[in-house]
């Protein structure tokens, strides 16, 4: 028989230095910009897929509760995706475990859809190279098809299922640490799903936004390339900077930074006007994720942790198999 | 002789509902963009331009301090500009009294020169209507030529120095409150001047904001005109959003809004979601600004408190002299 009965995967989030924000197929999911990302070594989804107790639909878990609604709806057309490339039919039970807050603009999702792309695509037989996996993972979620990879990875835009796709970037040794900063981990209120909707169809800014991404992407991909830390940091900083300015022209607007993100922002300057090479980066929620050395990631993390809890993460693996039978 | 020995003069602040957000020419303090005010009945300067002890050199005191540096430079130049004008060389003395904090982002410059406008041309001997007044004024300062007028003033971007200038709107009994949220009245980090001039040549989304101002300011200008709140409102906070997105995307990024600015915008939406009709503004400053039917002022001005003084404005007068011998 082609497929296993059961499959086995992590995945860890990863977080973008040249944002994802946006899309130009929402059934594809191909996004209006490329995006390039560091994989983390915390924050990962371990998800089984089993096929070996057919059912007559499927069922989903997350860290053991039943998943529903919009969440469950969202795995099933995946699976199904799944499922009519595989040429099969049988319902699956699917366990998920997070180490990553759930919806709370961690990442989540990167490490979830990746996770699930590679346990579904073996249990159901699919035999998928890197590539072939990063696109299928897509299109669960945008961002889960960086998290295939490890390190850093380059998703590029595309114009079709085909080409829009992440790839690694060569590992150069390059390994700056990256502080989290979780000042409110509850879920946010408007989902970055809509967030990006409202934002394409409604906000002023974003097609200029849009525009400039493409340098950062290119700049972003040189200074990476060069191991030079604080280009890195400053174009991060000032793309998220500039995704966030066109949440805020939306209308009605979309609103990620909470007093406690700002408060964050502000640490972060301090520690910069006192030497320290920190910049900052946030997502569709209010926690921010700071870049600067190892050997000044305590610190960093000492500066802000009034304002929330803090973890330090590091460069992360790719997706693999765990468990395989 | 033409010219009054002295001429004092009083001006309120004024705060844009539509903003006025970098100049496409900095010697005439020509405008990207119309804008649209409402003057307030609280934060004026009076100004008293003395002619009659004259001196080597022009001696500008602000609240009895004497002023140096650039701000002493800016209003020299401005009297330069009037003497030319009136074919007069003596040096003067002013004398202004602010009740408004100074470069806090309160709209100083508004009413100091408006009131210096006044002052100035009277004792000079130039006899100037408003509409002239308005003009000199922006030469000031861009703001200062709305709050020639009270009420609501709309400043004509215009293409030269005889076209820039504001008018006021017809009176129509619609008189919002407006409540101030100071949560930091210190002197900003970086001027607006600055802001402005980094904003519009580093940020890749200050000209779309232009493109989209122009709508905001017809579609403000008759909500106005049919005294519609939550219009004026809606309009004037999604500009003023839409102006500090500007700014975050320059290079490097200018950032207003502080830990307590964001809090109370978290506070104005919870006023809304409560159904009170509250809607924020922000000038270059953390402090801000909540249009509000004068009943409700004081339940906003409770709301926000937890995050600064508040001070409950009405709509103002126009500048006028109240000394003139």
């Amino acid at each position: 028989m082609a497929a296993d009965l059961a499959a086995t995967a992590v995945a860890h989030a990863n977080i973008a230095l040249v944002k994802y924000w946006g899309k130009r197929d929402a059934e594809l999911v191909l996004p209006w910009t490329g995006s390039l990302s560091m994989t983390l070594d915390v924050f990962s989804t371990t998800t089984t897929v089993d096929l070996s107790s057919p059912a007559d639909e499927d069922l989903v878990t997350l860290d053991d509760v039943a998943v529903t609604g919009e969440p469950r709806r969202r795995v099933v057309a995946f699976l199904d995706l799944v499922r009519e490339r595989a040429g099969r039919t049988g319902k699956a039970v699917v366990r998920s475990r997070n180490t990553v807050p759930t919806g709370a603009g961690l990442a989540s999702s990167s490490s979830g859809f990746a996770a699930l792309a590679l346990a579904a695509s073996t249990a159901y037989g699919l035999d998928l190279d890197a590539t072939a996996l990063s696109r299928l993972a897509r299109r669960g979620s945008g961002s889960a098809s960086r998290s295939v990879f490890g390190g850093f990875a380059l998703w590029h835009a595309g114009h079709d299922d085909a080409s829009s796709h992440a790839e690694p970037l060569p590992s150069t040794g390059f390994a700056p640490a990256m502080v989290i900063a979780m000042v409110d981990t509850g879920h946010k209120t408007v989902s970055s799903r809509e967030a990006m909707r409202r934002t394409v169809e409604t906000s002023p800014l974003y097609r200029p936004w849009v525009d400039s991404a493409a340098a950062d992407l290119e700049e972003m991909r040189a200074a990476v390339s060069r191991g030079d830390l604080e280009a890195v940091g400053e174009i991060a900083e000032r793309n998220a900077l500039g995704m966030h300015a066109t949440m805020l022209a939306a209308r009605p607007a979309v609103r990620y930074l909470s007093p406690a993100t700002v408060a964050v922002l502000d640490a972060v300057l301090e520690l910069r006007r006192a030497g320290v090479a920190a910049y900052a980066t946030m997502d569709a929620g209010p926690n921010v994720k700071i870049l600067c050395a190892p050997a000044d990631a305590e610190r960093v993390a000492e500066a802000v942790a009034p304002h929330g809890t803090t973890v330090v993460a590091g460069i992360g693996p790719a997706a693999r198999l765990v468990a395989d039978r």
